[in-house]
């Protein structure tokens, strides 16, 4: 029986300014349900990351539904999980945690959420070979989701050479060696040069953010030939995404992630289906404001 | 700054029947506040009564506004405080805690409920001599609240004579050695002549609950030189209600108690007015809602 209240939160640091609250309990709210989305800071209650199993039991015996899971607790939460949906465990990092009849099982809605956002906001587009700047944690969860939906091939490429390797080793665990590969910064040119027509660009570096203001590459690397998606959502439009407009490229602003990652939680939590216009209206909205009053964005 | 949602709960041993969560979900939702009471049942989530202080600091963590304590953990909470109001204090038990700038402090509801409920429904009558039969926790709290009142001595009956003298002995450290005295069981029908105009009976046993129905004494005890107040709430009419009205006594029934300490926990949780009248009928409706479906009624 599905229940009409939910409790649950969100375990990170730094997370004040997060928009998880407003867009979860407005969209229970617009189902008729009772939501209470509580944020767990780590800097606000004294835990360290490592104390992520801690929190996870105590939620689990006051009853929380469920709990979301960012920086730097996606990795560290994995062993505390008594199971993992495949993708989550293909990419070693959980953002969402459906606690259900006493077992905690760990899901990826960072994945589900870029890929309905990429499937939505680009279809048709050309997925040859995609080339990705950042190599972090979100940048981790986007390319998964590009293979998962088929593109033929990623090249990560990241300031620091070392976590490229790292996430196309992952790759290559989960989807094949000839599927991915890493590169280094200064490659950045060709690649993209050889991607006219067959592919696109994924941004996943926090450049562009609030705190970040700027361009990731030289604009004069974006050419028609490229689709550009952006990771960054605070700002919804970023001075990339103006770029690679004004290059004629075919563009993605990082809200579908940020809200499908939302809805698909929200799925997993109450076990209803979310109204995922209104939630992206939503959150839409809600950038706008706080680009408005609050400089400093959140880290996804 | 008031909050507009509240995250409370409950802890206590075999609460499934509670209706504390309806109590305050509603107030709550009529005075547009979104509240989650949840139910920690030890029983339940497998926690020795002894384990409530782990309960208590996983709340704190999690960022809970406060939480309702009832058997088996009134007492064993104390220990477990920052602070407690003075009426706890003295009762040396707490139902309820309020998480306060990183702090818990304790309060005890019962207590002004008891009072409260008293003041409302039987204003006005002798309180020179009251006679207690029960001094269990809801006895105890009962008998607090009606020194508080002004009553002048309490005579507290058990079957359990040093239950009753553990009682007198909390109340001779409160409220002064005249106050309050015990008295075998076999003492009540001469106790009860002697109240003749002068005072009343409070019935603080769980005789006349759902689970065990009956008189707590004999009805030839009653008579119209006394008034009757009850603490049992499920059934609002019990037996000893209806013969104590047959012989002519003013009565109280137990649902102001139980519907004003629930308003006075929703007081300190939300730092609003609760409508206590409004409390009071939804208690009524819900009482005869599960005397319907529900023979089983909670311990308070």
């Amino acid at each position: 029986m599905l229940k009409d209240s939910y409790l649950v939160g969100l375990i990170g640091s730094g997370i004040g300014p997060s928009l998880s609250p407003a867009l979860h309990e407005r969209e229970a709210g617009r189902q008729g349900l009772r939501c209470l989305y509580r944020l767990l800071d780590l800097d606000v209650i004294g835990v360290p990351p490592e104390g992520v199993g801690e929190l996870l039991d105590a939620a689990r015996l006051l009853g929380f539904d469920g709990l979301n899971i960012t920086h730097p607790c996606k990795r560290h939460v994995v062993e505390h999980l008594d199971a993992l949906d495949p993708r989550a465990e293909a990419l070693g990092a959980v953002n969402t945690v459906v606690f259900q009849d006493g077992r905690a099982v760990g899901h990826n809605t960072d994945v589900t959420g870029f890929a309905a956002s990429f499937a939505r906001g680009l279809p048709d587009v050309p997925l040859e070979h995609v080339v990705q700047l950042g190599a972090g944690g979100a940048g981790a969860a986007v390319a998964h989701a590009l293979l998962t939906l088929g593109a033929g091939r990623i090249t990560v490429v990241d300031a620091l050479p070392e976590r490229a390797d790292e996430l196309a080793g992952s790759l290559h665990r989960a989807f094949g060696a000839d599927r991915a590969d890493a590169a280094p910064l200064e490659l950045l040119p060709e690649l993209l040069a050889l991607a006219d027509g067959s592919g696109g660009l994924v941004h996943a570096t926090p450049t562009g953010m609030a705190a970040h203001p700027g361009l990731p590459l030289p604009a004069d690397l974006l050419h028609p030939g490229l689709w550009v998606a952006e990771v960054v959502y605070r700002p919804l439009e970023t001075d990339l995404l103006r770029a690679a407009r004004a290059a004629g490229c075919a563009t993605l602003d990082g809200g579908g992630m940020a809200a499908f990652q939302a809805a698909d939680a929200f799925r997993l939590f109450t076990g209803r289906e979310p109204d995922r216009a209104r939630m992206l209206a939503h959150l839409a909205r809600l950038t706008r404001l706080t680009d408005l009053t609050d400089p400093v964005s959140a880290p996804r």
